[in-house]
Order: C-alpha cells, then structure tokens, then sequence
C-alpha cells in the first residue's frame, strides 16, 4: 500500500493530545477518521513523529499513513483537509514516499518552541497558545542558564513520571532563549525528547528568568536525577512541536 | 471625574464588533460591564479610537473611560482584567490622562496590520485569524500597486454603503505589502480610516496579486468613485488594529 508523508498543523487546545484516547477527541482520531473517509471506509493507522500532549500545538508535526490506492499527494492533501473541517487539523503539504519511511523512527531531529507573554496583563489573543507570565524575566540569564543542558545527559530530572523511553540519556543539541518585544521565546531540538521535557526545561529557565535560581542551581538539577529537584512543567499551551528532519528532507 | 486611557487587545471573533448592539455581545459592552463593575455599580461610557467590526481584531486598540474615583492606573489595568475574564479582551495599560483627552478625537494616527495566509492548506492555528487565500499572490507586486493609493483621495470606492464619515477624502499615509514565508503581510496607516477601506483595500490588492488586476486598474477604481469599481472586501478575521497615535504618546 502506498505509504504518505504528512505535515500537520494543529491547534493543541481542542484536543486531548496527539494519541487516540478513551477521554475525548485525540488529532490521531482527527486524521484516522480523515483518511478512511478518504479510503471508502479502509481503516488507516496514522504514526507520528511526536506524541504532543493535550494543549501542545504543532506547526510542522510529521505523520504517515498507508492508503489502499495510489492517489496523488495534492489529492491526498485536499481530500484529508475537506474531511477534518472544521477541526483546527491541516493537512500543509502530502507527500508520497518509500515504503521504510517511518514518521517516528526515521525522524534524526525534533525541534520545539516555546512561547512566553511575559507582560503584567492577561493574553487576548494568544490565550492558550503562550504561558502567561507577569514577572519580568531575563532572557538573556536564561539562555545562559540553559546552556549548560546542551549535550548528551541523563535527563531523569526532567522526565514526566508516565515517560515511556527506554533511557534517560538524550542529547540536546541546542536550546535558546531570546526576547522579541513582550514574548520570550525557547527554541530547542534534539533527535528525540523525553515526555514533558521541554515543559520541564521551560518551567526550571523561568525560575532563573525571575531571578530565584542562577546556572548552578539548573546544573545541581540535572545532576541530582530526580523529577522534583527542576523546576515544575510550563503549561502545554506554550508549547510548538515545529519541525522534524528526515535523512531525505535536510534543514 | 478622572480620566483613563486603556490600551485594549481582543479577539475579535468572539464579538460583534467594538460598539454596542442589541444582536450580540460587543467589546464597548464588556469593558464598560467591567468598568462598572470596578466603580461599583456606577455606568461608564467607554469611547474608542476604531470602532472595529464584528471579527476584526485588536493588539492596540485605545479606549478613554471616566471612572468615579482617582484609582492607580495599575489598579484599574488589574480590575478590569478580573472582571473581564474568561472574555477574551485585555486590558494591556492603563494611564491617567487629562479630562480634555479623547480616544477618539484626539488620534491622531491609526495602524492596522492585514494578515493573509497564502498556501494551499487552510489554517488550522489561525482559524479566524487571517485570510486564507490558496492561489499564490505576488506580495511584490502588490506593494507597487498599493502606492498608486497613498496620499490624499477621494476613497469612495473602497467605502462601505453604511459609512457614517462626513467625507470620503482621506490622506493614507502608508501601505505597505511584503511576504514573510507563507504570510502576505499588509500595514497601513493614516490619521482615520473610512469604513470598510482596510479590508476593501486588501481586497483590491488581492486581484494584483493573482494577477487579475495591474496598478492601473487600481487607480481605475480609485478614479470612479463607486464602491462597486474596487474589489471585494477581504474578511475581517485578518485585519488587526495595531496601534494609534496621539500627540502626548508619540511613535
């Protein structure tokens, strides 16, 4: 069966996560109800590059899905999007590709960001789409802070307890922070995360932001392997799964 | 009775517009409901620079109030956020300013900003936040013809039936269109704007960018007078009142 590249984009807040669940309306479900549509009833089983949260946004999430014919990308992509209307799902751009392409598995790099308001008054617009934080915070002593995460650890310190990676250990490859007007925003990538870890990294930077923590105490927390020695999870609202790379689609 | 000035953001998707109306819930209702609510119980007229319509958005809005005691500004900025929650309008500053200021007379310059999303895929993030328009648009092009608009003209063309201005000569001080990856973006600005002109602006601009239209067919419909000449008004889900200018609070 041919098997389709997709990159979606998706408003995290109307959904219970990216992954099919009992509780409520996953974007899995979205896309897989989309795609049997699309099939004549055929059920299809979409895999992801990122498992986002509940409230985690996506503005370049990876998937595939295997359909029964060989339909072309663009008729893929228009067919998905008039099925998943009105959901806050789009399909971007489809892409038709060899059969040992895995959205998850092959996937080298995930990056993220996340976004601040950091102003004394409540988002308006942006309500559910940025953390919301009033007291003022340095970008600069947090992107020094979070420098010292760069590189190959054991991450146990900001791992959610419900993790289900095998190992600890990642490697960070970049993670900055940097002011634009009212909004701090954290970009990071990493061949692959640990659940909440981006959240858990955003929470602990914060607390440098206000001032109440310096690098030592962000390097005594990746040292001590223990969830409750960092800084709590930023809320998902903030967070953007923005691009995946595969060997085939270089940066 | 003291004067406040108040920086205003909203979503305007949520609301039927910034005035009043009996058909549905308006930004002046919910500011003036939280208004009173602060001044126990007492009403409070809230007046604004634009009166935007339903759908139309503001990052900058600015609205004069006369509150019944001399609170601190960071006061009135605090209690009205509380008392418009969960509505999604905040109050980004608030100023106490001379009893001769007036949000709307005083301005003496008002921006908007235009978002158009210009791809294939319809937008899931910002449902209701730009113009979806999938034929790809020349940005560059587009500038060239918004030039032929600057300066002062008789704007007839781009003008709503209902428009209630004394005059449809109005000076346009900018209008400027340039892309930013899948945006076109559209800023302008000019001391008062007729009704509808933005969006039917963009609009015309639009037909440039597809190619249907050239500069001179917009200085064709500038020259007729006659709304019908011009193109179609773009949706208000992409337009955004960024920001007025007043002679104490310069650019």
């Amino acid at each position: 069966m041919p098997r389709y590249r997709l990159t979606v984009e998706y408003d995290g807040s109307a959904f219970v996560g990216w992954q099919r669940q009992e509780n409520g309306h996953s974007v899995q479900a979205a896309l897989e109800d989309a795609a049997a549509a699309l099939a004549n009833g055929t059920a299809v089983t979409a895999f992801a590059a990122g498992r986002t949260d509940s409230g985690v946004h996506a503005l370049g999430q990876v998937v595939h899905i295997d359909l029964p014919r060989d339909y072309p990308a663009a008729t893929v992509r228009l067919a998905l999007n008039s099925h998943l209307r009105p959901q806050p799902v789009a399909v971007v751009e489809a892409a038709l590709v060899p059969d040992d392409f895995h959205a998850r598995f092959s996937a080298q790099k995930r990056h993220y960001r996340y976004r601040i308001l950091n102003r004394p008054a409540i988002p308006a617009l942006d309500a559910k789409r940025v953390w919301h934080v009033f007291v003022p915070l340095d970008a600069a002593v947090m992107h020094d802070a979070a420098q010292v995460l760069l590189g190959r650890h054991d991450f146990t310190s900001f791992r959610a307890a419900a993790c289900q990676a095998k190992s600890p250990v990642k490697t960070l490859d970049y993670l900055n922070v940097s002011r634009h007007g009212e909004e701090v925003i954290i970009e990071t990538g990493a061949r692959s995360f640990l659940h909440n870890q981006v959240r858990a990294m955003t929470g602990t930077l914060k607390l440098v932001g206000e001032g109440k923590w310096n690098p030592t105490d962000v390097q005594n927390a990746l040292d001590a392997r223990a969830r409750s020695a960092a800084g709590p999870n930023a809320p998902p609202g903030g967070l953007y799964l923005t691009r995946v790379d595969y060997p085939e689609m270089p940066a």
